[in-house]
């Protein structure tokens, strides 16, 4: 594979979220060269957020000293669902005003460029997959817990999306009949269980009640900038409250965990997401206990549970992955 | 496709259940020719179901006016765990002794004929799936509410089995954390709330707690020869109890098929077993209903929930499809 440099391929992989679009450039071996980031401003409407997407894409093709003519592909994850060969984001909740935009139309004007639309999650376990796991299991099923909490399939080897472009929506997986609610109007999915807006929700609702937490004494009473690496500094200060609320939080993890190694037996599980990132070392084990506790004993033989090591740049590298992936096609 | 009837192949699918063995014979477009059946006997040791299985086989080939050399292949169900490549039953809670029992070895000795063994549930889904949706749809999900529950997986139109050969464990989904005991040592899984023993169970619980019902007139206090045929005519006689356990355990089968829904994004989700075939009347509805409720509004889209019309011949129609899929193979 010794090509020069003049001849590499280069790939444009963008995570595309409620709060902020993140662009990176890839190599053909997958090695992130630069990143840009703006913020999404999805309050000024449709097309601004895609003038922005393209302005973040461009910063990035700047920042590794390219051009946009040296750029293969480009690979978006949007936080809703897509049908994937039209390019076209058919709802997007977390952003104002998403419904049925042709994405991939539209960027492909701005910058000249193939461009490939996938959904967020799906997006993040295809980079997981190939650039962590180096596509060797057959099955994977990727858990991202943030804001709020997706998933990606892998089923030998491809990602695999459903009839519909849907497949992975795991955050609405009910677990607790009868629990709290959850964004989507139903009770006691896992999302209203575990993201991070349920994990600070219980937090305020435990110093409302006049539980003692090292959290005030760091950001104040109301909790405004709550962030999840202070509950990390917390409990390693240790902050008995946070430490029960994010331990409820895995155990919940590691039931969805189950739940999934139950339908699916796939070979390994992937956490990742925000939430997964800054507490990955106060989680991990107790999602891996309780998961094998709910999984059968036969489902969870040689089944592998591990927490990624992209974090945040899991979308971008899914991203370059899924634009090589369509280059080679064409 | 005129064949004379000499050259028509002929296959064989078995459904090897806990109290019973059910076999039949197929010819190649799946008509189903004759069937014969034994009750199991697990007590009497691992030997002597096999030897069962195979005089059940002997009786529908015999009873269908043919001979084993005439037969194909056989297909059968076992209910557990299973290794489709060594034909090896590694573990069936149901069968007692059924710990790697190595049942393609064995039959293949006694019949001389080619077997194959899946999992039943797999084996029933893959039976609906040919037999019933005429493998149209790309991807389906079989959910089996009978004593337990187990599902079947069909993606891009073959049986998804996973990495260890167990996918479709859905009976142990958690669905109310803290709910009631199952028999796998959690609480709240699905089975431990839908399924006929989990019906029976809160039917009988009710009884002892002076709950008045039709069914203690139609088989006395103890109920101790309840089945779900029952159930169903105190229903259509105004019981209102009876009627009232039936519409939560179609409501929790309306939940852990929207889960499917969020989490695998079918094209349709087939529902049978022997609950589902003596109820499917008062349950359908609700099913439907709490499904479209529970399931985000894409990924339902375009998806159909359906009952099964091959009732009990879905595992014996699968083991057929099994056999001819193998044969074809060959």
């Amino acid at each position: 594979m010794a090509e020069s440099s003049s001849k590499q391929d280069y790939f444009v992989g963008v995570d595309l979220g409620g709060t902020k679009i993140l662009a990176g450039i890839f190599d053909n071996s997958l090695k992130n060269l630069a990143t840009a980031k703006l913020s999404t401003k999805s309050q000024r409407g449709v097309e601004a957020v895609i003038e922005r997407v393209a302005r973040c894409v461009q910063d990035a093709v700047d920042e590794a000293d390219l051009s946009l003519k040296q750029i293969v592909g480009v690979g978006i994850g949007a936080p809703g669902s897509v049908d994937f060969d039209s390019g076209t984001v058919i709802f997007a909740p977390n952003l104002e005003g998403w419904k049925d935009v042709p994405l991939k139309k539209h960027l492909e004007k701005l910058l000249g460029v193939p461009v490939f639309v996938e959904n967020d999650c799906n997006i993040a376990a295809l980079g997981v997959y190939a650039a962590e796991l180096k596509s060797k299991p057959r099955h994977m099923v990727g858990i991202f817990v943030g804001t709020g909490i997706g998933g990606g399939i892998v089923i030998d080897g491809h990602l695999y999306s459903g009839f519909g472009h849907t497949a992975g929506e795991i955050g609405h997986m009910v677990l607790e009949v009868n629990g709290p609610k959850c964004g989507c109007g139903n009770k006691g999915c896992f999302e209203a269980l575990a993201s991070r807006t349920a994990i600070f929700q219980r937090i305020k609702a435990g110093v409302k009640d006049g539980q003692k937490t090292l959290l005030t004494d760091m950001l104040g009473d109301d909790l405004d900038d709550l962030r999840s690496g202070d509950l990390r500094k917390a409990i390693r200060r240790g902050d008995k409250f946070v430490d029960k609320v994010i331990e409820e939080a895995a155990e919940y993890i590691g039931i969805a965990t189950a739940n999934l190694i139950n339908i699916l037996n796939p070979e390994v599980v992937v956490l990742g997401g925000g939430v997964m990132e800054a507490l990955q070392d106060e989680m991990m084990s107790v999602i891996i206990e309780t998961a094998k506790d709910y999984a059968m004993a036969g489902a969870m033989k040689g089944v592998e549970i591990v927490a990624s090591k992209l974090g945040d740049d899991a979308g971008i590298t899914g991203g370059a992955v899924l634009a090589r992936r369509e280059a080679k096609k064409a």
